[in-house]
Parts: structure tokens; sequence; C-alpha cells
């Protein structure tokens, strides 16, 4: 028993997870993006994560060498560090490093006919503009104010307003399009007393062209209303069929587009929200 | 008259923003992220920026050299499409293509000695692992339930309590680190009647080795104050550095750290708060 826990052993340890370091001299999330999003294409090994943010100076940049020379001398790096020298001291001490902007600044370079900035001001995920950056803010607590139909103050000021029965998706997707393009979304729950006569609900009435709705599948939507209210009418498939119904047929009648949630993460969610109302603003977290 | 107009819009035309393409496979967030982390390098020049998601399959991609060339072919195009075919015929359709991914992905093939691989089942926004995935977004209602102190239900289960005075920051804070981390973040308001006696308020003083202080300057407060109720003693500077004080106070006495938001983007005080509280779990986004 013993021996075979051991062999065990064995096997977990030649598979054992590789070190990933994302380094950055900033918040680092252009490195986890990134960097992550090419690790998903060597699914068979097993990844484990650090990440050194605000990696700005010489002496950082050493410290993070020697943390990562003792402990995972093997670790992949991923770097977006801008100070030469601290990029230097990185590149120099560490083993497999992936530069993720140098290549692609001199491309750019090259292509736009110009030097990069050699400032280090421009951080991509700072204030920047900060007038953008208010507004982004303030477009936050519009849908915190205006999650599930709470509150109906200034709703003609939103960009777009998010319907659905309840549970298919509207309040995740409505803040994160706030806070990550800037857009004040309101969203509106649909329930069967709420749309008599096949109209849309009345606060929303006025505003059917910034409109888009979201529905799932019947069983998926009464799996996830049983685990908030286990064997209630309220999750049961037959009342789920008839709201997602109700709802599907409300959208063809008004011509509001409309998106089935039940496979896709907030992240695509909001990507086809986006494209299909045409609501992509110049990013507004960036100069 | 007509003349000056004339020439001014020669040199308007002459300076006239570069039109920048990101052209993805599915959400284009890892094309938006990189390629606008680069674009801050060249702060001179004026970028118009334009969004192509889902591109994935040869018509598709066929279609976007189409628009793309008709309408602004010198474009700059920041590409990440998987699909071999696809891909193609983007780079052989365009002229400025920065290709994001595969130049990396042949650095990584080297490192971890194992070719990528070549279904494109595996979008890094994707739901990924549904089990993360819905925890992520059961994250977001939490911190949705929990922002400003509405809701003590469950607070114990808090990987994270934000406190502050009204206007640090508090709320987008929460929620991006619940949406982009999945971390259940709450957040307490600081008001002057709340914490009598130096003594952190009750609901969250069983959790202090959980909470996170931001604070900022009078002035910057005030001024935030005074957008939300103009000429109000809420807005008043000497309120507000009354606050504040308090507030740095009672950090220091419970060692509970803390940060000036002032300056910095809900991007950076997260990061920071990540950083400083050990909270950085594997991201959850991702497989």
């Amino acid at each position: 028993m013993g021996h075979q826990q051991g062999s065990d052993a064995v096997t977990a340890s030649s598979s054992a997870p590789l070190p990933v370091c994302f380094i950055s001299d900033s918040t680092a999330i252009t490195a986890e993006t990134l960097g992550n999003a090419l690790l998903v294409h060597f699914p068979d090994a097993g990844f484990l994560r650090r990440t050194f943010s605000f990696v700005d100076t010489v002496d950082t940049a050493r410290e993070v060498v020697r943390q990562i020379s003792e402990r995972m001398p093997q670790a992949v790096v991923f770097m977006t560090v801008r100070n030469v020298d601290a990029a230097a001291v990185l590149t120099a001490g560490l083993s497999n490093v992936v530069d993720l902007l140098s290549e692609h600044l001199n491309q750019l370079e090259r292509i736009l006919g110009m030097p990069r900035t050699q400032g280090d001001h421009a951080h991509p995920h700072g204030m920047g503009d900060t007038d953008r950056y208010h507004a982004r803010m303030r477009a936050v607590e519009f849908a915190v104010e205006h999650d599930d139909g709470q509150s109906l103050r200034m709703l003609e000021l939103a960009d777009l307003i998010i319907l659905a029965p309840s549970r298919c998706g509207k309040t995740p997707t409505a803040l994160y399009l706030a806070l990550q393009h800037g857009l004040r979304v309101a969203n509106y729950p649909l329930t069967e007393d709420d749309y008599p006569g096949q109209q849309l609900p009345g606060p929303v009435r006025p505003y059917s062209e910034r409109c888009f709705g979201l529905t799932s599948s019947a069983h998926r939507l009464s799996q996830v209303r049983q685990q908030r209210r286990p064997g209630s009418p309220y999750a049961s498939l037959e009342q789920c069929r008839r709201e997602l119904l109700q709802a599907e047929t409300l959208y063809g009648l008004h011509q509001i587009p409309f998106l089935n949630s039940q496979n896709k993460s907030v992240e695509e969610i909001a990507a086809v929200i986006l494209q299909r109302m045409g609501l992509r603003k110049s990013p507004v977290r960036i100069h």
C-alpha cells in the first residue's frame, strides 16, 4: 500500500504543474490576458500561476529574479516591462522569458514610421483620460443602480437595456459592459405578470430600440433556479418553459435582438451584444 | 474663408486618426488588451478603432478583408485568429497585420517541448471549466448583494471586505475583483456614527484580517461629493478631512492595509489589493 502511494507520488511529480510567472511593471492585466490566451493552446500541460505586478525598477526586477530563481527556476515567464534596464535584468536572470511587447513594438515602429515613446508614463490600465475614466465609473454606478429594474431614475440615459427572465445572466453582463466598456447598462426582469397583452413592460417601452434580450434553455434555467429556490414553482421546468417562450415571443414581436446565453460566458455574451447593437465605443480605459 | 476652411481640412486630414482593427475568432478581448497596450507607446498618433469579433471561418475572414480593403486599406490590424486557413486569408489580404499569437506560440512550443493543440475549441474567454465559471458568477452576485453594506447575509464567506468613507471607489473595485478574479468581495461604508470608540463597525469586526481600506485626499473627495450633493455638509472639505482622518486612524489601529485611491484606476487598485492581501487565485476565467 505504502509502495503504491509512493509510485503515485512519482507519477504526480512527473506531471507536476509547470510554474508560470506573469511579470508586469503595472497591473499585469496585459501579461495575464495574453499569457493565458497562449497557454490554452497547451491543454495537456498543467500550470501553476504566479503574478508579480508593479515591477518597474531595476531593484524590484532583481528581487523578482531572486525569488523565481530560488523557488521555480524553470518557470515560463510572460513579461510586459517597459523600463529597459528592468527588462534587461529579468531577461538576463531568468531562463524562459516570453517578452510580450518588444517584437510587436518593433513591428509597429516600422508600420507607423515613428519611434515608440521612451517615457513609461503611459500605463494601459491606469486612469488615462480622467474624464473618460470617471464616465466609466459613473457607468458602473448606473449599472448597479439599474440592476434588475430596481430603479427607473434617468433610464432615458441608458445606452443599453438588457431584458430577460430571472437567472439568464442579466446582472453580470450589465456590470461587465459597464466596467469594461463604460456603457450605461440597465437590466430589467421579464416576469409573467409584467407584460400583459404582449406589450413590453411599461418602463422600457419607450426605449425598445436600445433593448437586447437574453434567453436560455428551459432545462438549464430550471437547474439554475433549483439552486436558488429548490422545489419551488419558480424553478419548475414547466414554469421556465413558459417564461422563456413568452420572452422569445416578446423579443420577436418587438424586433428585439436576443441571444441564448446557456453556454456562453459573460465575455462572449458581451461581445455579441456589442457587435449586434453597434455599441462598441472606442475603449474608455485607455488614452 | 472658404479657402481657410480648405486648408484646415488638409491639416486635419494629414493628422487624421489612423484606423486600427482588432480581428479575433472569439471575443477580441486578447486582441484589444494587447493591441491597446502596444498603442499607448505611440501617444502622438491618433487611432480610430474597429473590432471584428467571431472571425473563425474562411468566409468571415474574406468578408472582413473585403470591408477593410474598401474602407481603410492602410489600417493597422491586430489579429488573434487560430484557424490556420482564416488567418492565412487575413494575412494575405491585408497590409499591416500584427499577429499577436503565432510567434509566441512557436516560442512556447520550444520551451514546453510539446506542440500546440490544433483544435480551436479552447477559447480563453469562453466558459472554460463550468464549475469555476459559475463560482465566478456567484462571486458577482455576492458583490452586488454586499454592496455598500446593504446585506450582511453570509458575510462570513467574503474573501475580502473593502472599507472606506463614501465615494472612495469601493463599489467599482469590489465588482471588478468579483468579475475578473472570481473573488467574493463585500464593501462596507465607514460613516462618522458607525464606529464609536475606534472600534471597527460591528458587522465586519470578526473579519478584520480580511479587510482592506481605501482612502483619498480631502480635496479630491470633496470634489467628487460636490458632484453628488452640491453644497451639502457631506461634501464639505472639513467633513471629508474629518472622515478620512478617522478612517486612516481606524486602519492603523486595526492593522488594516489601505491605499489612497485618488489617482489610481480601478484596475490599479485591484492589482494592489490582490498583491497586498495575497488573494490572487489562479485565474478563474480560463482553463
